[in-house]
């Protein structure tokens, strides 16, 4: 389709719609809360010095956008992003937060620690085991805060 | 547990399995069929001039040791292996391969789609972008196929 | 700052604003305009069949929440991004639409060489001589079409 | 060649090989001490309480099925081992793992470090720069060792 | 043009030049005590004892050849390679000693703050969070020491 | 050390030495040949339009300073830039070059191979898969060429 009819009818639905970004920024709280927990709270609060517009972008796109939308549900979500965080394998704070949301939403250790081990076949042997240490110690913390 | 005894019990756990590296293949095929179909095949047999051992350890390893781990099932597994694939954007061949791969095992398109999206928040928006391009072709091949 | 506070605080301003997703939407797609030009409109409409919303979240996140941001001018951001898509050496379409980017937005041809030439000491040589292949490409792309 | 006829001639060897993955674990237990020695034998013990699997993967697929093959010497698996952690920049106890490892098999230090230095060449300095400081590490442990 | 016409006439104009290491060196160590202050120093100072022409590579190269070269100023030298280390998210050290540089020369934090909330647009939100972390710790830094 | 020292150091042994520009450049050119043929000299031809600088960086520095130091042996020099280019996966020509620069200076094609396979273990199979199809190329155009 042509860019500027693809422009106009999606502007079309946004004016029909009328969604206010503080509808998004709500949705992405309560999605952010359900997925991450205190730690995804703790993000947001911890650029509240330097970038706190990152922080409500994370709310507003990251949760509010996307991880509302129909389709996979939130155990799928974690799982791909735990699966790239870790085949990434430069991005250790927010693997273990998304560790623990994949935790959070209905994943088993087990099974996390199944797919960090087929992290081996497509990132390489050193990125499962740094994932797997990044495992061992949110599955350590949880430990110690019951959950 | 000190290394020479997680090394012995290892040892007599595979001693009393008896399990050969023939067992690992045969399993491994069927699970590489399972997951791949045809173009699965295709990989190996197009190593056979250069490199057939590595063809091999994709059955015996990866399909033959990983793949048939119990825990996550194979949709799981293909949504990991997807992400992993979309994130690192340089396997653009696997990456195709495991589109088909996901869609041989449960996913449907729809689900897949919103999965790359989700890509852009952990690896950016080309990371994404170049990702659903390999989809677009997985589909418009399928389509000619009919499955 | 305590994440409750931080929270309530950004719904104030936001409901204070009532700022909307088409003014976001609409800011977007002016300055989307303004940096890529004909092909980022195209990025858009190629993206109507299988992720318009994607095209949507380009146009509102990228465009409209961060390349409106005051502070750093638009040859500043082109620069950047061109800085990083060439580092990552793995998303040689946007690296192209980038470098349309920069020479839209005011930076020049020997400029736009320079800094790729740079890329050689952070993210190795392959890295600025297969960016430098994009630029050629692009360089001739826009004296084909006289710009 | 076609896929099956692959896959039935690798049938055919298997059978006759008799091959058990109590081999492989055997010839890859004896291979990883060589290269590892000590540290090597702890990355498998580590993993005991969460994935021994991978541990035993570790030592079956990459030291009793890769690191056995003929052709290269382990001298230069580990150069090229050292240089592909080194390049990819975000593994950094295996790296530190496998710069003893050149070092047990025969690399001089002066050796690893003129080939830290070509990383620059290809990766970029700042890998090369942190690779550096992974060696030095490694140096001042062995000294301590007497080694 | 012919590869042996291009050398030939390289050699011509360096004969002519008649330019010398001392000279480069020179020139490099001007400049990147420009950029770096004494923090660069310090890389080439650490570098002594194992790999010093490593550190002699980076005045002389990166900052004799590159970093004087003509076009870009060293504020957008300094954008450039702050947003590559930032989107690379494997080299800590070298991007907060070029946050530093980028402040040396003329940025300003603010800037440096929009530019890495930018980060997430093309290589996602992990890095971009992670890269503020390291401006965070270096605006801290200069605040101690007064600057 | 202390910086200042070690800088007035390394200025007394450039004084000493006399090196000129002209001097790496030569012992660079004969280097690059001998490592690539060919194919480095079509390089740095191809940069004469664009960055013949860069052309000649690579000349100078990366063949007539690092090339040529003592210690590894091009052998090895080539096995380990391979085995980088293969594990980065994003910087498919200069891989290609390599593979024939690494069979140039005596590395036979059995043992790339083996080299490739063992990228599996570190970077995953894709890129060892990429690699190899990169290994298969080369090697058929040196067979036409009758190498």
């Amino acid at each position: 389709m042509e860019a500027n009819a693809v422009v106009r009818r999606m502007e079309q639905q946004l004016e029909a719609s009328g969604e206010t970004t503080l509808d998004r920024f709500r949705r992405g709280w309560a999605r952010l809360q359900e997925v991450d927990g205190e730690a995804g709270a703790r993000v947001v609060a911890g650029l509240a010095d330097l970038a706190p517009d990152l922080g409500r972008y994370i709310i507003e796109f990251a949760f509010g956008d996307v991880y509302v939308r129909p389709g996979p549900d939130l155990r799928s979500r974690e799982i791909a992003t735990v699966a790239m965080l870790a085949a990434l394998g430069n991005a250790r704070p927010q693997l273990e937060l998304h560790l623990h949301g994949a935790l959070n939403v209905g994943c088993d250790r087990d099974e996390i620690v199944e797919l960090l081990i087929q992290v081996a076949i497509y990132a390489g042997f050193p990125a499962a085991l740094n994932a797997l240490a990044a495992a061992r110690k949110v599955f350590a913390e949880r430990k110690v805060r019951g959950v």
